[in-house]
């Protein structure tokens, strides 16, 4: 490879471009960046990328084109740039959710053009440029989207470069990806952004300063809940079949615990707050977290 | 004070223990606990008390006597200790809710005898005397109850003791406890049980190995989710108009956000997305949580 585009560069885009500079994967990185806000702190950060003002301008010079803005900018960026685009091009994305999008990508795209869906599983509560790190990926899943019209080539090509990057890959089909994640992280970020909103619907109501006494848990959920607004608005709306039955499930569950509680069923209970143990001890064996007890941050 | 009495020697009983004895604060610290797994651990870290076998023998040499047990055993311990309290004694516990206990303590103990509940809102996902730590109360918040029939010497004592433990001290009725927690502890505890529960669902019906993809926010909650079962069924149970009415609560804003995602309502989501980062500012000004990004725990 010798040239890479990043299309974005926020949290995710930032990461890429500083690991790509650090592990030397391409010879040029360029950088298209909307927010004028953005642009001022990449030039401060002296990140290593040339920041171009038209994506169109580079399009033929890059030999992958990496999108990490939020999803509903891919369409006005695909209009942009697709006359310049050629089918040895390898593009792909960072989105968080797949199948919606990648017909809206399908019927935009020139004909010939592959796009290749990639998604890593790294971010932080934070956005923008500032917090981006070149370890972001390291240890981490990067999902693979394979569909019947996916180009190989291209795919064979992208598994390298994520496992160059620090990635570990994984490769399954954009429906597939949609479910699973409905349930291990949309519905986590829509959960706790339910969550505050009823403390603060709560508070309120009761006119009770409730916030000083976080610790006891909210604390947790307000971080997840401090998320980038316009990403998870995109990822709620575009995966939002999964994570509307995603929903239903909880409301189901929660209303089963609900009886227990009124009716103090302690069998019931006691059996649903030990099962849900197995998956502590799961996600620590599958070194999804680390096994040491958390007193709060401090 | 002379001499304390800790009750029940888990995580919250084993810390005040090492403090207490760190500080220097008791001549001696009488340690009763139930269950044979812990009295060999207690044994084992050398933890600076002396176990007793029964309450009952060393309660008249016992100044202060503090309940760390789950709540649903204070009766149990509270008939045995009855005939050898007296009226200079003072006696507390950590439980977390207030309202309906504070009733079955009244009822049960012997008349002319106060009871003064302190809440210290510190802890852990873990449990057991090996986990405790001498600052676990450091910088935290600690509820003491005040009703109308509250022992106003006794909540001086209680103060200035859990000032020098390091806490910070909030007095406030067991009815407006009660209420805050359902909020800010109870209801998450429970939204993080009921969410790894739905993960469970969904795994097995789909067939789908999803834990693995837990570091999207799943990981998280499932952190919290492997706390104490016996401790927070006696939490739900004895709290349980207040969490019952938080449920209603979420479900009925969780239903208000499915309909904004299922309508694509971009105006409506944007408000609570945004809208629910006020709060985390708040909890970062607070000192309620520190304001660093967190990239997952490794």
């Amino acid at each position: 490879m010798k040239n890479v585009l990043i299309i974005g560069c926020g949290l995710l885009g930032s990461s890429l471009i500083r690991v790509i500079s650090k592990k030397k994967l391409a010879k040029k990185i360029f950088i298209y960046e909307k927010s004028k806000k953005n642009i001022a702190k990449i030039k401060k950060l002296k990140l290593p990328g040339i920041l171009v003002k038209k994506p169109q301008d580079i399009i033929l010079q890059s030999d992958l084109i990496i999108f990490c803005t939020p999803m509903s900018e891919y369409e006005r960026i695909i209009l942009k740039i697709n006359n310049y685009l050629n089918s040895n091009q390898i593009i792909t994305d960072v989105g968080s959710s797949k199948l919606e999008f990648t017909k809206i990508i399908k019927k935009k795209l020139k004909k010939q053009i592959s796009w290749t869906s990639s998604h890593p599983i790294a971010g932080s509560e934070v956005s923008g440029p500032e917090y981006g790190r070149a370890d972001l990926f390291e240890n981490k899943w990067c999902v693979l989207i394979k569909d019947k019209k996916t180009n190989l080539k291209h795919l064979k090509f992208l598994s390298s470069f994520w496992k160059k990057i620090g990635s570990k890959i994984v490769v399954m089909n954009a429906d597939k990806h949609d479910k699973i994640f409905s349930i291990t992280s949309h519905l986590p970020h829509l959960i706790a952004y339910n969550l505050v909103k009823s403390a603060q619907d709560f508070e309120k109501k009761q006119k009770y300063n409730l916030i000083k006494y976080s610790a006891g848990g909210l604390r947790d959920f307000s971080r997840i809940a401090a998320s980038n607004e316009i990403m998870w608005r995109d990822v709620f709306f575009h995966n939002k079949t999964n994570i509307s039955k995603a929903i239903s499930l909880f409301i189901k569950n929660l209303n089963a615990f609900k009886k227990d509680i009124n009716s103090k069923n302690n069998k019931s209970i006691l059996k649903k707050l030990t099962h849900t143990k197995k998956v502590r001890t799961k996600i620590i064996k599958l070194k999804q977290d680390i096994n040491k007890p958390d007193f709060g941050r401090s």
